[in-house]
């Protein structure tokens, strides 16, 4: 399989690295490009060796947003001509993180703009480098909140820095980025990508692909739930399934054992049956 | 139009500055004063000129709540007499300014209690004074929450905070105020005004107001949403609507030739179709 | 009354103290200590002298989580044996918690792990031991979030740390678990409890025992709700209520005679006719 262009794919130690292969242009994101990482991020869920996926960019930019040269379809690249079939592109994207099997860290190598920024809110892990900045444009050229940043910055920095963020415009440093949660911590321009692989192999190493499955998509899908029952119900079936698993005896008998555990599950291969307990034709 | 007693109110250069004008009460809201605070956001919303609303108080003190002095009355200020239809007028106030199409900023000259804390968390921006304090008494007096802080404190400080304010009822400094997030920043008394005046001439001279109605009532709207699949619906009939619109031909000219955009469109004349997207009568 | 095996009661100046007794076994969990732990809180709440309630550890370890050595069945002691009727027990402790109508205090002398951190994220305010670390082990063992925390844990440290933890399973140190809210605040050993009761002595000594069963309840059951317009309506009638109440008489009138308040009505006995809002029942 081929690697699209403008993109880089690469599987080393559980780790499928994703990379943003546009350095000319700041790595915008034409049309063509938002369906390959979708393509991408299908790949690495459907392979059963990977077990977390980092997302960076070439250069020093890691993504200016939308391509603006490439007319004005950059803002109307949705999948239908009008108003109701029509889908912001940078949301397909966010919405298709969300769902992702297994956890997604950005990599920001630089500063981000647009879509740049808010398609990587549904990442479960950021991290920047020193020279990043972030641009939430959208009021300043006349659109709108996209990319389902509406639902994700909040949760990520709460409603007040959202707020500001979104209606000043104004570009996010990346100390404050630090400060307000955004990204998880900041380093030097040439130990970002090391540090997100370190995290990346933390999970890749010790953790069971089934039960991170399941827990990513449990805070996601509950932390918007109006009460704890839902959850409660869920995670029970989770720990029903999970307690008579080849993984829990694996998972416990390493621990006894002070060793690295081998997890047998893989995933997509063994997710229980009550997965996943939405509607998934629905959200489509 | 002449203002209301208690107010001052002024337009200038596209922002209007509502202050609380009886310092010798410490700015504490009598019913009637609450329903003429509501009718200068009105008034500021209906005004095409405005893009950006300040609220702040005058003398030393922002506000010191309800006013207890005018009888019971501060307490069942509401719509109707009996349990049905009695309505708490702090949160009326809070889900007018909810509601607002344009971002309100509130500027703590000094210390605030009681409502005089929570009608504001439903504006964007919240900066302070460094004399000012917060107090959130309600279970020290036997009452209880009010102005819907039971909705907008946890998502403004998140629910820990929230807990801790509410149920000791012990006041929060300004630097607590300033870490937990319930301010963006702090000032010296006399530089409150001015920096909250400087926030809103950003939003003035480089926004949209259409895209800031749009955004703003998209991230509080959708904030509280199980998922993010609604945003994504809202985001982009806002997409589709706005690419379409002489504001993003002058945002992205204005960008491309590196000057202060000129949008043509204002709020409230101009909002596309599908706003309101949610029953704005039911809420009611 | 004597106190069930593993844990001591007490009940001093309107506070209960619940304390973790089985230091030997690094206060683990069995299925009857969750069993007895409900009891106890179900006795503090019915206790119409208790304003508050404390829960502590005995040795050097809050609470190393589920009793591991209990057999396989420290993951599965739910109240059923089918998918269906299974019921993850730490999350009835936590939804136990989350119910309770007196405000709970997490005074973490130490470590804790698994159920030990996620059951007491139900409490309303935690703070810790320097000595303390959290683990949130799930995913390293071979199961998947419990307690509830998949929505518990995105509320109090927001959804990026939340998703950091559990995805990757590594201990958060305090320092971490303080800058992230996790705690509120970190102690000297000697120190946790003494702070735990000075901050339940606030609670005992100045606040109305039924506006802060109500107040607890709004903020818990509203921060999830979708707007605010269910809080304005609930806290309609709690002001409402209240305002017509002996403590608000009390309230006020302690406040302007500068005095501690004597709040005349009790918890559970004088709860207002509109409480619970919600259906109790159905969330059984």
């Amino acid at each position: 399989m081929t690697n699209p262009e403008h993109f880089a794919y690469e599987v080393t130690e559980r780790i499928a690295t994703i990379t943003f292969d546009r350095a000319d242009k700041m790595n915008a994101f034409t049309r063509r490009m938002g369906e390959d990482f979708i393509s991408l991020i299908d790949r690495a869920e459907a392979d059963e060796e990977v077990r977390c996926i980092v997302v960076t960019g070439n250069g020093r930019v890691f993504c200016a947003g939308a391509d603006l040269s490439a007319s004005k379809s950059s803002f109307t690249g949705g999948t239908g001509q009008d108003e109701i079939e029509f889908r912001d592109f940078g949301g397909v994207i966010a919405l298709r993180l969300f769902d992702c099997l297994k956890p997604v860290i950005a990599a920001y190598n630089g500063p981000a703009a647009g879509m740049g920024v808010t398609m990587m809110l549904a990442a479960d892990i950021r991290l920047a480098s020193t020279t990043a900045k972030f641009v939430l444009p959208f009021v300043r050229r006349g659109i709108a909140n996209e990319s389902c940043c509406s639902w994700f910055l909040p949760k990520i920095v709460g409603v007040s820095k959202a707020l500001e963020w979104i209606l000043t415009g104004q570009s996010v440093s990346a100390r404050e980025a630090l400060e307000s949660g955004l990204v998880r911590s900041l380093h030097e321009p040439a130990d970002v990508l090391p540090a997100a692989r370190a995290i990346a192999t933390t999970i890749a190493q010790n953790t069971a692909p089934v039960s991170v499955a399941l827990s990513r998509q449990m805070l996601w899908k509950m932390s918007g739930c109006e009460t704890p029952h839902e959850a409660h119900r869920i995670e029970s079936m989770g720990i029903h399934s999970r307690s008579q698993s080849d993984d829990v005896k694996e998972g416990v008998a390493s621990f006894m054992e002070r060793r690295d555990p081998d997890f047998p599950e893989t995933v997509p291969a063994n997710l229980p049956d009550f997965f996943p307990w939405w509607d998934a034709e629905a959200d489509r």
